[in-house]
């Protein structure tokens, strides 16, 4: 054990909420000689039994390696626990949840304090990390020196995937990616309304939602050719006339199932009013552009 | 080719639109006696001249053979085209899009005339007609006899599943998956809209949201055991009370990126009241209880 940990880069962990523990238990189980710190010292306590250095103070785990990662509750936290520690020099990797702006001010935060910064979004939840079957892994984005020096270190739990320099856009594909889950959410959620009074088994429904939302995922790839390129009409073979004349259909059903649209009908309105607009040969990626501003 | 075509049914096909056309197509290809009729004739014509059975009118084509497909503009359509022909003793298969009510209505009707009858919802365009790897398939639902007589006619253009002698159910299948598909799309678009004003390549967005998209697709199977069993509680590691304190992030960056909220705060809305009736431990699935009344 001890030989084998020899060359694994030590790693202090700062926050040990139900991810960061799971972070915590694969760099343990990994041999990577481990520090941790806790608000609450119980949680620092229990994977000190396991393992880890139990630091008293953030400033104490900090001070102990050179590989800093932070895994708190938000943004506002980060300022707190960090507040009395001294960075300098030090290879700071925030995998707290924030906002592009937050991670690019917290950039600059570290620069003025002689850190390097790696901004980390996390694409997992916490019985995903460590099983890489499971398919989670992480945004980052910042020092690309940074990261191509630790990758291993970080790839241990959970896969790696490096975004560009900004440092705010490990959080943006981060919330990308979320919102469009919530999206399909609302859509499933919809779905499921539809046959609540219905003798319609939701585990025989459930297959054939997620084989078709699977099979129309895809279609994003068309929608990012046809931003590059400028012209929505390109490969449309269902347009945004014969779309917005079939919605009423969809309408009509949600009233007759006793289901509230208010999931649906904001992107329809979208559709009508790009349809206004005189884009009835389009596809629907032109409601993009009425969400910009 | 006449030997090969003495075994295939004959089939009758009202409506040649984009969809109508394609399905025509691939019943000659597979050798099928086919005859057709549309309202405008130059389509009838066209089919004509590759082998169809060109009917001067929609009771003729109805007189000519015992399966009678209809696939027309809307329900209004069906009425219409319908009104003036013979319909005792056929089997009719009626693929215009139409809602549950619409179809429900649409089985009685033809009941009365003397037909027995299956109705159907197409989940494809018309492109993925005749090309199995495309993966586009057609719900029926209603008379079982019928669907078993007709299945292998039935499945030369496109998959075929039978979801019920209730001949809504067809209906509702097709409008939930492809509401749930609609919510998929908002989502993404949500996606791309906080991207573009940044130095990302939407070509490069694409891929990472289509397999997150698919990843997250099978989460619709614990939605309907939990529907099933009424414990929304089930299997939860990131629970309503933690997701709907993320919420602000998104609306935050939706905010910094100059993207209105508008297709996402719909549902974080359903979230947060779910949440107000003491609902933190639960999954997402009570959303779908505040759809319903």
């Amino acid at each position: 054990m001890a030989q084998n940990t020899v060359e694994k880069t030590p790693v202090t962990l700062l926050g040990l909420g139900a991810m960061g523990t799971a972070l915590a238990r694969t760099w343990l189980a990994a041999g990577h000689p481990l520090t941790v710190w806790n608000r609450t010292p119980a949680h620092t306590t229990a994977l000190g039994a396991e393992g880890a250095g139990a630091a008293d103070t953030a400033a104490e785990a900090v001070a102990a390696n050179t590989l800093v990662v932070v895994c708190l509750l938000d943004d506002a936290s980060v300022d707190e626990v960090l507040a009395g520690t001294d960075l300098a020099d030090k290879d700071l990797v925030n995998l707290t949840t924030s906002t592009p702006a937050q991670a690019r001010a917290r950039a600059e935060w570290a620069r003025e304090r002689g850190a390097r910064y790696l901004d980390g979004g996390i694409m997992a939840v916490p019985p995903m990390i460590g099983v890489p079957e499971a398919g989670g892994y992480v945004f980052y984005s910042g020092s690309p020196e940074l990261f191509e020096r630790h990758r291993q270190t970080l790839g241990v739990p959970l896969g790696t995937t490096y975004v560009g320099e900004d440092a705010g856009f490990a959080a943006l594909h981060d919330v990308a990616l979320l919102s469009a889950m919530y999206g399909m959410f609302a859509g499933a959620a919809h779905a499921f309304a539809l046959i609540h009074k219905e003798d319609i088994d939701p585990a025989a429904l459930a297959p054939l939602l997620a084989d078709w939302l699977v099979a129309m995922a895809p279609a994003v790839h068309q929608t990012a050719d046809q931003l590059r390129s400028g012209d929505y009409t390109t490969g449309v073979v269902s347009n945004l006339a014969m779309q917005v004349a079939g919605t009423p259909t969809f309408l009509s059903t949600a009233e007759q199932q006793g289901v509230s649209p208010e999931l649906l009908s904001p992107y329809f309105e979208l559709m009508r009013r790009r349809l206004a607009e005189g884009s009835g040969e389009e596809d629907l990626t032109g409601v993009i552009d009425l969400l910009v501003h």
